[in-house]
């Protein structure tokens, strides 16, 4: 028997600018970055294509944002915004109804953009990952641009390599990893978040502060109360860093996921099936702060951290104005998370790896969790709330 | 203004085995590879699990197929066959057809395969295409095998990374760049190919040869009467030395094609358009023989090579059975194969870039093309048929 070797590196590379006022006129970021990507209008003889697709909620938010577009590309040479801007819903709806996929794609064939031209979207995380999913099966790739409407979607999922849609009832059956081009936190749209969300997405920074970052950690809980009263300027420094540690995250580990592990789930096995539970009533941040809850209070049980430990924990989310508490969690004697862990399991494939705490600011994996104590951190839980 | 910087770099490897009868008991290519990727059953209690998927032309000549799959995979300890072979068109249809890519989602849902099981898909191009693409979108990718079953897909598609399935009536419109786990070629399916699709595959390597390799193009000369008349040895060996000529390409040049360069798409745009204005009648290999004739004509009345280079190669062809010549490339005073070409470079996306010939192993990209002499060098075929 003969065989062929084949083997090859990939680069990925793509910036997260930060910004506020992206479309005024006097903002150079996204052209300067349009102008300078790829081929130039005068050498290649075409100008490159850009179609944008924006959220509902935050076009309702933000009536002037369309106009904006149309004004900002309006005397470009380099670069053509295609006649329509699309408006579509944003939320898991997006990502479960599969018409809102095939208007993306339409588009994309509608206005011809090609492999060398731009989709840009505007929204919050769902919203991202119906639209990265369709620029990356689009000629096998079209380039995407994110620009990410929510604190979840600026710190966490808009900086990321994934993409998805839900299929067959299940999150995220059918995605990719496809990095975008460029990421652009405009934190003008977070003015216009409610409290819920505005507090939602900070979750993921105590998440990957726990795991990581113990200063990140001590800093969160200095911020806490202010960050939970609106400071702009805590939640710029709360974004930017818990973007940069995510990044970190992905270029120093396993980009495209070929192992098991994955760390920055910590605290998102019960916090996905407490979201479904609630037929997506709680937030996915808030179903976060659950989860991670849940888990430090195993991870005490477990004697792997001090109760002192787990009370900061547990301060920081209740200043940040999370509950850690919801009475799903107990439903059907808990038979329900139980489920959760198993289909936790099945989604990642192959066995079970889920990270808890060894310490704060020290994440660790384990492949065996007693449901037993996962119970008596549910008890836990119920009793501090 | 602040940004944060991403970079990263993603390794892929797979390995092209080349052997025969993949399933007889005795022939532990298949099973060494399954037991030796990632991890094994003992250490992280699960077990991987298999899914075939086989094109409804290959189980029909190869009725004792399905049988000996089973049987391979009856007492294997680290690896489960899942319960059902999954049996669906090949050629275009199954890429025409959203129906079949459902079908396969559906089946690797309903048997659990996740991202560290396989989906190993047995077919000509167009079926591992459709089944690649499936593989490359479920879970964000499930481990995917492709057993090639005729001479295009073992010299070609089959070992390379794009998948892909046609939409809004566009070939390809849909699909990424995913590289298989592993690819086995196996011999024994060439034996029951009708005459028409044995020649039709070779047509991609004079393809690579007249661009890359004059050795390789002069070794197909001496071979072409004897690979006309199914020489077996002669075919192993074009298969071998045309994928591994596919295979450095994509490894040392831009794999997943973020610019415009495709040289492996030489004699392609007016073979992509003849397949539809016959409307697939004629076999992908058979109108690839005639885009490089053209495209090869077209060099030497742009005297870029001679009239004794351009002779050889369409002898080489004649020798191979090939036709030089069909009757859609003059329709429509030619404005047909016109449209073509517009369409080749949008498919492309950006400016034109046509490979052409400067020698013979020599390609070379050029970004113009003069239609009069293309109808030129159609009437030059046209003399020579």
């Amino acid at each position: 028997m003969s065989q062929i070797q084949q083997s090859f590196q990939v680069q990925f590379s793509y910036n997260i600018l930060f910004t506020e006022n992206l479309f005024a006129p006097e903002n150079t970021t996204l052209i300067t970055f349009l102008n300078n990507f790829g081929n130039h209008y005068g050498a290649n003889q075409f100008r490159k294509k850009i179609l944008f697709v924006i959220d509902e909620g935050v076009a309702e938010n933000h009536q002037y944002l369309q106009e904006a577009i149309k004004n900002y590309f309006a005397n470009q040479e380099e670069i053509e915004l295609v006649a329509d801007i699309l408006v579509l819903p944003g939320g898991e709806q997006v990502k479960n109804d599969e018409i809102y996929l095939a208007q993306t794609l339409r588009a994309i064939d509608t206005y011809g953009i090609d492999r060398h031209s731009f989709v840009a979207a505007i929204g919050g995380g769902a919203f991202l990952d119906m639209t990265g999913y369709a620029s990356a099966i689009a000629h096998r790739g079209v380039k995407h641009i994110r620009i990410p409407t929510t604190v979840l979607s600026q710190n966490d999922s808009g900086v990321g390599v994934k993409n998805g849609v839900n299929y067959f009832g299940k999150k995220n059956f059918l995605g990719t990893f496809a990095p975008p081009v460029a990421v652009f936190n405009d934190s003008t749209f977070l003015k216009t978040l409610s409290d819920r969300d505005w507090r939602s997405g900070i979750a993921e920074a105590v998440k990957v502060a726990l795991i990581k970052d113990l200063a990140f950690f001590e800093w969160l809980e200095n911020k806490s109360v202010l960050l939970a009263h609106r400071d702009e300027e805590s939640m710029n420094e709360q974004i930017f860093r818990c973007a940069e540690l995510h990044v970190q995250h992905i270029s120093s580990g396993d980009p495209f996921e070929s192992g098991s592990a994955r760390p920055l789930d910590f605290g998102h096995w019960a916090a996905h099936k407490l979201e479904y539970l609630t037929n997506f009533e709680i937030r996915h941040g808030e179903a976060v702060a659950i989860g991670i809850a849940l888990d430090c209070a195993y991870s005490f049980l477990k004697g792997m951290i001090s109760e002192d430990a787990l009370d900061r924990i547990l301060l920081v989310l209740e200043n940040l104005g999370f509950d850690l508490y919801h009475p799903a969690l107990a439903e059907n004697d808990k038979i329900n998370l139980w489920k959760g862990l198993n289909e936790f399991r099945e989604h990642l494939g192959g066995r079970l790896t889920i990270t808890l705490l060894e310490g704060l600011g020290k994440g660790i994996e384990v492949h065996e969790i007693d449901f037993e104590l996962v119970k008596q951190a549910v008890d836990y839980l119920e009793k501090r709330s």
